[in-house]
Formats: structure tokens, C-alpha cells, sequence
């Protein structure tokens, strides 16, 4: 592998990360807050150490696949260690672990917070914390839209993308036209939701941070109760539609965007994702609703959870630890399944439900038909055994791993409901979870490893498993 | 398909049951209770309906393998049916869903009690009970170590078993063979275990009860608070080497009789069967452990609650759901994990388990040697791919009917622990679970749609799932 290489790329996201910075600085000056010093030593830090690494000499520039892997696990790693500075510089956090905790809950789109006091930070803070959402969902955009599919690892994007199998030569100018294309996309829907936030009331610098961390699908807020704080339909009709959005296939925007409208409809993984939200929202208003005139708030409420649960955003409008049993376990199997692949929200995704159910129901047919050869198909496309292959292996791994992280930790003071809501709220990037990390309530009381561990599941998730497991294996080593 | 045939084959079953049903008329008169009269009214029922299906008329004897799955399902619900009649004569329960799920817990050897009074029972009463579980644990030996295999359908018992794919031909020699063995084993292994149960100093009639139910890892007790009742280590010691015992392949058996005990600690599903009890042992003694005086008694209820759970007997000797989160945690998996194939145990089975792990790590290794091909060995066996996606696909619906069943319990009053635990135990056939079906609790305060349902559910677990499902696709159906 060709180390130097690794940390020089690393140095160039370290670059863009302090310039990225400057917003908050900006911010920061523009109300006249002592942050803006915090910001500064950051912005200095980042960039130098960024600026540094980039004198790093190194024989080729092509990324391979072995290289690939190593800048996505330690380059996420690294920004969030140079992400959590200006936590860390403006005395948000006391503890480097809270502060890790808070960024890398920002970069990986989660949304679970240790502010204990949102609302008594000062605005730079506040901004960089929905700004690390932002840009997390738009790197992981790059990642399983551009990177992935380059590597030819993209069995999460197996729909859209035309996957070319490995390449080992040159990887940056395929990537380069895909990432300019998501950048435009991902720009237009953040504008449009800041400009309908605000003409439906919402005070600017709020309806900016919604907005940033509604289409990172990650659920930070700068109200210490979440949406439930402005007790607006409206806003809350708003971030429903753009949450919804920011879980659909980015790719398929655009051929919306052509004018193809129809191809976003045609979509049998949007078709499911639809499906299913349409089932949760039913069951649970019917759950929900004690009488008649109850059933138009319960409604809203129950869109506003699956909506929010399935994405993986985690914004909340009310208390549903609350609700009956019946709606938490469909919230909380939703937590698993996500939205669809090639969307910034995190869970298995829904493409990989839909192989599962096919995979079963062949398996029956071939009980009674057994020298049937049948492959399986996804809107009229044979999904290649070894992707089959690939996406049950990870479902597998992500049950397991989410029981071996559950069970590490009920040794950490945490009871049954907490310890698995906590466990899949971070590994499927939502945020919120139950119990102790309900949503009135948030992490920060958990113990540090804990925190380090919930971090690592947050990372996990976000990279697709595969991607940070692979990094852990022996065979990844020898060559 | 041959419904004539079926039909007959089951009124041989019915036969067979009736002649079992001698037994508790025989300790009814001699311990002069007033049950006898109901077992000669069950025997006379159910002898005569057996009888009469005699007489159908049915062109040819081979048992094709569309026959087999229909004379499995609905022998099974049938034998159910017939084998509630005592119940309902001796007045032990007035619904018949009472006395049908209680029959249906027994046969299908899960243990799961609807009886709240068990000790005010009469002694015919109580022998039915624990025989049915006998019968059933002895008919899922032949089922999965005789007849399954003869079908070609042996994923389950991949490892012993020579598959020899779909008999068209006549099962019934090869079937007969193999089964002859089973029962001479079996009913070794039950003198045995009556006869150190008596010398320990238990009394003959509770030896034997707690002896068939043991090996028919079914966890009928005679006592309403099981073995807890007792007090005895030595008790407790016998029934985990025995219900250890029930939970190893039964064709290894064959193997050590042959005086090759070698076979069986090289058999790499017993090994993973071993240390997987073992860890579990060490963790939960370390978790509940509070003191250094504690230790032996911590270390016993600890190695008999992990083999009474893996094994799916679910005898109890103290109410674990006083344990830490933890380890209730550990035996909530174990529920799912069950013994070996080919046992009387209930659960998804080691082998299976074992078989996921090794396909996540060819998966693994895949993503860095993309044109590898590897086969997933156990035992220096290669496990075919199509049994491999069959063992994964049952993991799958496993998993599906679970959360599935799981939330319609929750609309019947039961919280999360309780209906998740609740399914579980049914599905894996094991018997108490946690909160309102816990070890100190039994399942007769359930409504009557829930008891309808784990009834269903042990009979899909008991029968491997695919048998059940298969008949309820329409691919059966059409010819």
C-alpha cells in the first residue's frame, strides 16, 4: 500500500474541512460571540496539518483499491478528530471524547448529541455542528454514488450505478463527473428548503441549520426538544418532505431532472420504500389515535416518525417512547431497514430488504421445484449472484454486530431497551433511540466507552461495514 | 397429490398415539383416580378414528414427497388435536385451546405451560403430558434423521447424513432402518437417566416424568416451580448431563456405540456446540457472581440454565429474570442458537450458526480476491451452495417470523420482553421466556388469539418451518 499517498489525499479533505470552518467563523464574528478565536485555532490547526501532509512525496497518484479503502476509514477517522477542535477551542465539551462523540455523530449523518444545553451555545458552534451533517451527507453521497461504483464495490448501488468491476488504474475522473453532478442536486434541495423554511416562519439562522442537517439526514437541531420546540405543521410538513427526499436514490434525480419523471415512480426500491412507510404510518395512527378528533395530530405525528426513523434523519416532534409497544417496535424495526441505497441515510437500505425477500421466496419455490435455476431480479434486472452473495453476508454481519455491541453495552450501566435502541440508532445513523436514549433524552450521560464504542458504530454504519471491517481482517494486510 | 394415502398413514399415527395413551390409563388405576375414564374415552376416540382412516381406499403405497410434507404438517396438527381429548375428558383445562396448546407444547417438545396448578393434577394426567413430549422428541428424530433425509431434504443434517436428492420411489425401507436405531438409543438414554434420577434419590414417578421430558429436551415438569422445587444439586447435575446429551446429533450416537467416542469430539458441530456453552457458562457465572462464597452455587444455576436454554428443555432451577441485562441478554440468544442437528432441540441449530459465520468470512475474503471461489467446509465436508442458500434463507424467514409474530402478540396486551421472549420460546421450542412468560410465570393469562399463535409457532419451529411454510405457498398447490 502506498502510505504516503493515503495521507496526502487525507491532507487534501483536511484542507477543504478548514476551509468549511470559515462559515462558522463568519457566523461567529457576524454576532459578535467569543467563539470566533475558537474557530480561528482550529481553522489553523486543520488547514496546517492538511497543508503539511500535501508535501508528502509519493511515487504515483493513481488510487487503488487497497489505497481507497485506507483514505475512506482513516479519513473519516481523522476528520472527525480535526472536526471536534472548535468543540473542543470554544469549551463546548470539556472531555476529547465528547467532543470525538459529537463530531463524528455529525460526519456520519447520526444525530445523537451529548449537548445536554443546545440551546445556550453560540452560533458558530451550532452551525459547524449542522455543517458536519451537511457536508457527511454529501460525502457519503461522493462515496456510494462515485467512489464505490469506481472501486467496483457497489452492491449497494446495484440499480443505478454500471458497475465496471475493479479498476486498478486511475479512479479520479469518473468520480470527479459523478461527485460534480450530486454536488448540484444536493445544492439545489438544501436552498430550496432553507427559502420554504423561512417563508413558513422559521427565523433564518434556524431554518439554515434544519436544513443542513435535513438533508445530511442527520437530525441535529439548534432547539434543545428538537422540532417539537416550534410546534409548527408547517415546519414539521416541511422537513417530512424533504427528509423523504433526501432517502431516495440520488441518482434517480437525475432523470427527474431530464424531465424523466416517470423513472423515479417506475423505481421498484422507491416503490418499496413508499410502501413502506405508507404501512407504518397506518398502523401506527391506528395504534395511536384514542378518538376522532385526535386522528389528524396522531397522523402527522406518526409521519413525522417513520419519516424520520426510516431516513435515519432523527428529528422529533414528540415524546413517542410514550406510545403504545405495537408503534415502537415498528420504529424500531424501521431503525434496521433505512432508506434507499444511494441516498444519504444510513440502515441496510431498502434495495437489500428487497433481495432478502425475493432470496426467500425463490428458496420456497425451489423446495418443490429443485432443479429450478432462477436468478433474482429487481425491476428487470438480474442482481449477479455474488451481489446476492454480498448484500446477505452484510445483513448478517449488521445483526451481529449490532447483538455483540448490545451486549457490551448492558455492562455499561444500561438496561435491554437502551443498550439495542442505542446500538441501532448509531450503527443505522438515525440518532434517537429508546430508553435511556430516547427522544427527550440524549447521550450524553453514557459512560466513555460507551461513547468510543457507539462512535465506532456510527463510523461502521456510515462506511457501509464492509468498508471498516475489511481494514480489520488479516487478508486486508498480507499481499 | 394422494390424499387418501395421506390420510391412512396419519390414522396409523393415530393408532400409535392411542396405544401411547395406555400408558397414563394404566397409572391412573393404579394410583385409583378418577382420570382413567377420560384416558379409555381418548383411547376408544382416537383408536377409532385411527382405525377407520385404515380402511381408506388408496391406489399405491409410496409416499411421494409432496405426500411427505402434508402427512408431517398435518399429522402433526392432527396428533395435536387427538392428544388434547384427555385433557378435555379429565377436566384439566375447560377451552380446548388450552388443552390443545398444551398438547401442542408437548409434542412438539417446547415445554411452554398453560397449567397453572400443576402439582393439584392427577398422576394419568401428568405421564400424558410428559409422554407426548417423549413421543415428539423421538418423532423429530425420525423426522429429521430418517425421514428428511429420505426426501432429499437433509439441510438440517448436512453433516451425517448421506443425501441421496428426491426419492420418487418408496421411502418407507430406508426410513425404517435408521429409525430403529434412534429408538434403541433413545430408550437407553431414558433407562439411564430414570435410573440415576431414582438412585439420587428422586422419586420414581417424578424420575420418570422429569426423564421423558428431559430427553425429549421438552422441560415438562410434575412440580409447579420445576426442578427448583427440589433443591438438589445432584438432581440438577444429572438432568444437564442428559439434556446436554439430547442436544448432540443422535446419529454420532451410532458412532460411540461402535466404540469410536473419538467421532464424536471431532464432529466440528459438537465442538462449536461445546465452546459456545462453555463461554456462555464463564460469562453469566462472572455476571451474576456477586461474591467469592457465591461462586459454586452462581457456577451450577448458570451451567443449568445455558444447557437448559441451548438445549431448548427450558427446565429452571431459580427465576433468571432477576439476572443483570446481560445475561438474560446472552440466554435470549441462545434461545435463538438451539443444539445440534439431528437432536431432539429445538432453535435454528449450531450447524447452521456455524454456516453463517463461515459465509461472512468467504465474504470477507472475497472483497479483497474478487475472483476467488471458495467453499464453505465444515469438518472437512463441503457444504453444497444450494444447502448453504437454503440454510440461509431459513435464517432469514427465522428472523421475519420472529419480528412478525412478535408484533401481533404486542397488540394482545404484551409488552416488548414479554411477546418477543414469548415467540422465541415457541418458535425455538424451549418454552419459558421472560416478563409475563418467565420462569416463575406460565403462558395461561394469554389471550386467545396469542395462544392460537405460538401454538402455530411451535409447530412451524418444531417442523424445521420450511415443512409448514411450504404448504401455505401457492407453488405446492399447482401441479
Amino acid at each position: 500500500m502506498d502510505s504516503g499517498l493515503v495521507l496526502k489525499t487525507i491532507g487534501r479533505l483536511l484542507i477543504i474541512e478548514a476551509v468549511f470552518m470559515i462559515a462558522p467563523l463568519a457566523v461567529s464574528i457576524y454576532y459578535n460571540e467569543p467563539d470566533f478565536k475558537a474557530f480561528l485555532i482550529a481553522i489553523l490547526i486543520t488547514g496546517f496539518t492538511g497543508f503539511a501532509l500535501g508535501f508528502i512525496r509519493t511515487p504515483k497518484e493513481a488510487v487503488r483499491y487497497k489505497e481507497g479503502f485506507m483514505i475512506v476509514g482513516l479519513g473519516w477517522l481523522l476528520i472527525s478528530i480535526f472536526g471536534a477542535v472548535p468543540f473542543l477551542t470554544a469549551g463546548t465539551f470539556d472531555s476529547f471524547i465528547d467532543a470525538f462523540f459529537e463530531t463524528v455523530s455529525g460526519f456520519t449523518t447520526t444525530g445523537a448529541t451529548v449537548l445536554a444545553d443546545i440551546e445556550g451555545q453560540p452560533h458558530g458552534v451550532l452551525l459547524w455542528r449542522s455543517l458536519t451533517q451537511w457536508l457527511g451527507g454529501m460525502g457519503v453521497l461522493v462515496f456510494t454514488l462515485a467512489l464505490l461504483p469506481a472501486m467496483g464495490l457497489s452492491s449497494l448501488n446495484i440499480l443505478k450505478a454500471e458497475s465496471p468491476g475493479p479498476v486498478p488504474g486511475k479512479l479520479v475522473p469518473k468520480i470527479t463527473k459523478t461527485a460534480r453532478l450530486l454536488y448540484i442536486i444536493y445544492i439545489s434541495f438544501t436552498v430550496l428548503q432553507i427559502f420554504l423554511l423561512k417563508i413558513a416562519g422559521m427565523p433564518l439562522f434556524d431554518a439554515v441549520n434544519h436544513t443542513l442537517t435535513t438533508m445530511g439526514t442527520g437530525g441535529f437541531s439548534t432547539k434543545n426538544s428538537s422540532i417539537a420546540a416550534y410546534n409548527m405543521p408547517s415546519f414539521e410538513w416541511i422537513i417530512i418532505i424533504f427528509a423523504f427526499l433526501a432517502g431516495v436514490n440520488f441518482s434517480l434525480y437525475h432523470d427527474v431532472l431530464a424531465g424523466k419523471l416517470k423513472t423515479l415512480f417506475r423505481d421498484k426500491e422507491f416503490q418499496f420504500y413508499f410502501v413502506i412507510i405508507v404501512i407504518s404510518i397506518i398502523l401506527i395512527t391506528a395504534n395511536i389515535t384514542k378518538s376522532w378528533e385526535n386522528i389528524q395530530p396522531s397522523f402527522r405525528q406518526a409521519v413525522f416518525q417513520v419519516v424520520n426513523i426510516i431516513t435515519s434523519t432523527g428529528f422529533t416532534v414528540l415524546d413517542y417512547s410514550i406510545w403504545p409497544a405495537f408503534s415502537k417496535m415498528i420504529l424500531f424495526i424501521l431503525m434496521f431497514f433505512g432508506g434507499c441505497s444511494g441516498s444519504t441515510s444510513g440502515g441496510i437500505k431498502i434495495v437489500r430488504v428487497m433481495i432478502v425477500f425475493k432470496y426467500i421466496k425463490r428458496e420456497l419455490y425451489k423446495m418443490i421445484h429443485p432443479n429450478s435455476v432462477i436468478s433474482i431480479r429487481i425491476g428487470g434486472r438480474t442482481i449477479p449472484e455474488d451481489v446476492v452473495q454480498n448484500v446477505i453476508a452484510f445483513i448478517m454481519i449488521y445483526i451481529l454486530i449490532f447483538l455483540g455491541l448490545s451486549l457490551i453495552l448492558l455492562t455499561q450501566d444500561m438496561d435491554l431497551i437502551s443498550s439495542t435502541s442505542a446500538v441501532a440508532a448509531s450503527l443505522s445513523n438515525i440518532g434517537p433511540g429508546f430508553g435511556m436514549v430516547g427522544p427527550v433524552m440524549n447521550y450524553s450521560g453514557l459512560t466513555a466507552l460507551t461513547k468510543i464504542l457507539l462512535s465506532f458504530s456510527m463510523i461502521l454504519g456510515r462506511l457501509e461495514i464492509y468498508t471498516v471491517l475489511i481494514l480489520l481482517t488479516p487478508f486486508f494486510w498480507k499481499d
